[in-house]
């Protein structure tokens, strides 16, 4: 029995998640918010209640003390030598990274230069990296990449047809990312069906804030909707998805911004809040659709229709699809995008039952019976899958030891 | 009958084709080159070979007028007066051209402000449509809009991602191009198929140097892959098609380059001639990866696979599809591409014949005749469709004249 510490660490934050392996079992989970900033806030879960405090901390490492020390106080662990292993979440991999691997101080040395791939997200993961190592000394962390479970894409696959020397020399390729999510629902997928992965096609709709699909072979990533960033793709909260690249220059030329802040506007002021000019929170515009809201309806429908393209271009790139998933806080909750991207999809054999779509159940089938491809509800769990991870890996180090 | 003159004018060239209609015979052909350049060149069709003369040409005009003298000089019309309408390819149409239009002072007032949609394209067409007016004077001119077989795409289609207002102020959206040559080739197989076209739904590739796929339903155009402008879709020539738009700060920054450096890398450095390294031309590379090129099988593989996704999208898209239509050059004549594209799209009915692929017929089917969706090998004719377009309209005006 061990206990994992599963940790998604952003610049000003730090999620946690303690669970028990190999029975899966979630111990306590929680937040630490506004690190370096004035008035930081903890929230950690005991006995079924989140407690949440402010207190000032102004670094990754002081967070990592509070959280280890808050544990013990709240008798959740006796001591820190309890904590068997630690997950990390990092962002982006590149090419170095084609699964979850062990740090040390030569994989950190790889993960650095991928930095500038990931320049918002890979530094903050790095420094939750470096706090729990300062903190807890011996004990194995291991790195769970957002992208990992893309590198198994073809080459004709993850190459843009840009200059060649573009990929050797800068690395601008499609990396794909919510791997581990992508990852987890489509083996969970295969247990629901009864069947071993190796034989399935499937196609898994992530769809949260951010949003991606992802076509899965025989378990293997084939293709996904984000791209070299995950910019690309499906239509999210605040971000375009695909456009015309040509619109860059032509917003710069019109509006006199420069490329980085046209870049932060198909960021950060596109998707759903875009179009919808109130909300990025579905949740909000399928209320004011509801009411009637032109623009809020006409955002639900761009949302659903790409996703739906989506489903038709990854059933045609493994010819045909045997299961299709929804997951993550979208997928999982809104029966209406689920029913608008379902819709017209008889012609592939997608045949779902609107009733069910809406029976607000975990997990569960959408599709009849007898639908050729099956449609499922999965809830994603990513703090399991890194749990999940390092058990694994360092289920191997005592092997080894 | 009527004699008709097609007209396709770039920045330095003028393509002519000289129609008798109803019966859409080609009376002559041909194109003058290097416009406002040195060494001018000027050929046409005479007796079925095409002859060639160089000249001192400056401008759209002088070009007009060494046309007419020359159909003259060889007999081809006994003066200018047999020329009852002619027909000007026009690159952009925005959404204030719905279709084809009678060329007014009216509606060369509404043309101008659209140049800054299509600033390399618009302008040549104009150039050419003065020049016509100047030399033949009273004869109905007509204006045939790349982009307005597409206007009848939905606004949930047509939108992009973007805050709202740079549609409403700026015209981003997706506008659609190779509109004639989907139109002449859905209609035509509609005949083909013997079904009115209203009950079709059809996927429309168009593979030049420049290519495009269409869903069309009912005739109509509902989606296409070009966008706002013709970089974005499936790859081309030397154009990249849909990228990450987050790459072009990132070549931005790693180059050195503005923004209109990189745009014009990803227009004229990318796609085929990008991945291959050597040339924009499939010929040349079917060529190479016959002979084991690596990058050219992969340029190969790339061009296709896009494709393929595009068609499986529009089959989403239309909950199903009728029939697949390749055409211009590379769909016309690469059965390699068309093998390419489309293997692994049984699962959606396309059943088709590889040996009758191979075949080297004009018009043609390539599907099994037991596929439940129909291929089909359609030439396209963008200037027959321009006559067709001004005979229908000159037509209107000699009867309410």
């Amino acid at each position: 029995m061990s206990k994992i510490m599963a940790i998604n660490a952003g610049s000003s934050s730090l999620k946690f998640q303690l669970i028990e392996m190999p029975a899966e079992r979630v111990i306590t989970k929680g937040i630490v918010e506004r690190i370096g900033l004035n008035e930081s806030i903890f929230s950690i879960l005991v006995d079924g209640h989140m407690k949440k405090e402010t207190a000032e901390i102004r670094n990754h490492e002081k967070a990592v003390e509070i959280l280890l020390d808050k544990l013990i106080a709240h008798q959740i662990i006796d001591s820190f030598h309890e904590i068997d292993g630690v997950g990390h979440r990092v962002a982006h991999g590149g090419e170095v990274f084609t699964e979850s691997t062990l740090v040390t101080s030569e994989q950190l040395k790889k993960l650095e230069p991928l930095t500038e791939l990931a320049p918002l997200h890979n530094p903050a993961n790095i420094l939750g990296i470096k706090a729990f190592q300062r903190v807890l000394g011996e004990v194995p962390s291991v790195m769970v990449f957002d992208t990992a479970f893309h590198q198994t894409m073809p080459e004709s696959t993850y190459l843009y047809a840009l200059p060649y020397d573009y990929y050797k020399k800068y690395g601008i390729r499609k990396y794909g990312f919510h791997g581990t999510s992508h990852k987890f629902v489509s083996e969970r997928a295969a247990e629901i069906l009864g069947r071993p992965i190796e034989s399935l096609r499937l196609i898994s709709c992530h769809l949260g804030n951010g949003a991606s699909i992802a076509a899965i072979e025989g378990g293997k990533s084939i293709d996904t909707s984000m791209g070299f960033t995950p910019l690309e793709g499906v239509v999210m909260g605040t971000r375009s998805g695909t456009i015309d690249p040509a619109i860059i220059p032509f917003i710069m030329m019109k509006t006199g911004k420069s490329v980085d802040e046209v870049l932060t506007i198909l960021n950060k002021e596109s998707g759903l809040l875009g179009l919808s000019g109130f909300s990025s929170d579905l949740r909000d515009i399928e209320m004011k659709a509801e009411q009637g809201d032109h623009r809020a309806e006409l955002a639900l429908d761009i949302f659903a229709s790409r996703i739906h393209q989506y489903i038709g271009s990854y059933a045609a790139r493994m010819n045909g699809v045997d299961a299709v998933i929804f997951t993550a806080g979208i997928g999982e909750n809104s029966s209406t995008i689920r029913a608008k991207v379902l819709k017209g999809l008889e012609f592939m054999g997608v045949y779902w039952d609107p009733e069910q779509n809406k029976i607000n159940e975990e997990e569960m089938y959408i599709s009849y019976p007898h639908s050729l491809v099956k449609v499922l509800k999965i809830p994603t769990n990513e703090e399991l899958m890194i749990a999940r991870d390092v058990y694994k890996i360092c289920d191997q180090i005592f092997v080894k030891g």
